[in-house]
């Protein structure tokens, strides 16, 4: 559970095929998060578990799973963190939840990154305790990939929530982490990172964006991407840019439009091709292309936002995830496991913090 | 023009039916302008026009339209105001400007609402320079109708970019504001206005939020509307509220998301429609209802954000607005000059300010 239990990790010395799951405090229970085990296993049967919960409950529904058990170590956890818990009161009295557990886990060493369908406030604060800030960095962000017009179906966008706030340096360091989770997450080598401002003029928008869009554009060249200055909101799912940068506070708005416009178009077109019996049929004939694209816009197989800028990487997966849900954020996380992520972003932040130190 | 042309009213008394145009300064042209208006009296005769810009260009557009001249008024203006020119700029050298001219014919009251397609930031300054705010206001907003699940078919948002600031106070004001625009907008009695934030606690966000959400409370009774707290960006297109109040970066950030994500699906969906022979067939057949959908999300057919807080109302269309849009601006022109928006705005904020100040 944790430190001071005296239990050996699971394996010793490689801990990149570990993944350290909180099986408590989703919306549909643990139920959920075994099933996206088994699936994710299917797909990637190197994956290995530290499953943190309620002991008995998670044994009885891992045992009903063929072979996954070989994947998993249980560990007991009493405590559950709920979605209406204060973070403030999880970080004084939650050591015995599956939560803290699971974060620990990744602190410990013995696993590389932690997946949680929990309370998205107390896992911040639970990870913040516990796995601390890294050097350099002010306040961690969360990073989500948003479907759009890229050739790799995906933008990266931070902060989408982890605090309301963002001053210039912090705008920084997002440029800096969502690069680098660029490079990691999707694979690319040299991603264009774009601010959000409500234009594109350099002299637009609030005083801390302009501060930011002169230090982005200083440290650009020699941390080896392109800044493409301000974005707007419609760059969001467009191919201007690979990386959006905002504040948490405007980036959890976006985000939320966002999912909430694309649900609403979605239901529109339900409507539409029940609305008569020509459009029914329509809709039959049309069947295998329409799942294609309910499957490209689907929030579940984009599941996960990535908690940025701790030692150790934290993924929030949506609360409400169902089967499908668990296994895409299990599948980012261990992406984001084999690539190494955690060392790539913190050598990168220690090197860009070193070099504007210097000049300063 | 301008005050000191000495040119006459085209109606004494009743200007309730007359709406100034400004017909330049578009993406497209006078072309477009002219072409909306054409549109705009087939379904609504008794609209008049102050049309002002280019005189000769102007009237040869008309004439080629049957019957359109019997509704316009021409006004020369020889400057244009672009879309990169400076809003102080146009504030100090706009005078001779088809814009400029346009926003005096309501100050002067020879029309009750402007339509311009021109650059949003000179349009405001110059509104904001010739109209004067009213009492009481301390930061104009534009507000804007966004389609969503309500009966009404839309929900209004604002500030979707006036200012990129705003304290509690205006977050109040635009509760106001915005309400008042739903009443006479959407015909709602009893308008539900929720506080965009990111999460639905009253204990969440920003202070400013959390001071505009006590002052919004406690005015909600007496201006008989319903306060339902705060909202998240899923609730913009939902039917949880009719009016959202937020900040102009925030509402920016927004309304460009949302506009990109829809654009996003839409695109998606047609390439689903494209990609094999039976999907192309199918989307024959589902042809009537697809293009009741587009309809419904068509952001040319609830083109115009309203400026909100003027002595004078005031349509921003967008841009880039062709025949369908700009006939979509003017036809929400009208019927806020039908409903007598201005003077009941007017009358709202007074009463409100009135009781705000009593009570302190």
């Amino acid at each position: 559970m944790s430190d001071d239990t005296g239990e050996a990790p699971i394996q010793t010395g490689d801990a990149t095929g570990v993944l350290s799951i909180d099986a408590m405090g989703g919306d549909l229970g643990p139920e959920a998060v075994i099933a996206g085990l088994a699936r994710a296993i299917k797909k990637t049967p190197a994956m290995r578990f530290i499953v943190h919960g309620d002991k008995p409950v998670i044994e009885a529904l891992i045992a009903k799973r063929r072979g996954l058990s070989d994947h998993c170590t249980v560990r007991h956890a009493s405590g559950v963190v709920t979605m209406t818990d204060k973070p403030s009161q999880v970080m004084r009295t939650g050591k015995d939840t599956s939560m803290w557990s699971a974060v620990d886990s990744v602190r410990s060493g013995e696993a590389t990154v932690c997946v949680s369908c929990g309370n998205t406030g107390a896992l911040m604060a639970v990870s913040m305790l516990r796995l601390r800030k890294l050097p350099g960095i002010n306040r961690p962000a969360i990073a989500i990939l948003w479907p759009s017009r890229n050739p790799s179906g995906f933008n990266v966008m931070l902060d989408v929530g982890a605090d309301v706030r963002a001053d210039a340096d912090d705008l920084l360091q997002y440029a800096l982490m969502g690069m680098s989770y660029a490079r990691n997450g999707l694979g690319l080598t040299r991603p264009r990172v774009g601010l959000l401002n409500v234009g594109t003029e350099e002299n637009k928008g609030r005083t801390e964006l302009r501060e930011a869009h002169d230090r982005i554009e200083t440290v650009a060249a020699e941390a080896d991407f392109d800044f493409v200055g301000f974005v707007e909101g419609g760059d969001i799912p467009g191919d201007r840019v690979d990386v959006i940068v905002t504040d948490g506070f405007t980036g959890n708005v976006a985000l939320k439009t966002g999912e909430g416009t694309a649900r609403f178009v979605r239901d529109m077109l339900g409507e539409a091709f029940r609305a008569t019996i020509l459009s029914k049929f329509a809709a039959v004939l049309a069947m295998t292309s329409l799942k294609r694209l309910a499957a490209r816009i689907d929030p579940r197989r984009v599941n996960g936002g990535v908690f940025l800028g701790l030692n150790g990487t934290v993924v929030k997966s949506h609360g409400s995830a169902d089967e499908t849900g668990v296994a895409a954020a299990v599948g980012l996380a261990w992406d984001l496991s084999k690539s190494g992520f955690s060392d790539r972003l913190k050598t990168r932040v220690a090197a860009v913090t070193a070099s504007v130190e210097g000049q300063e």
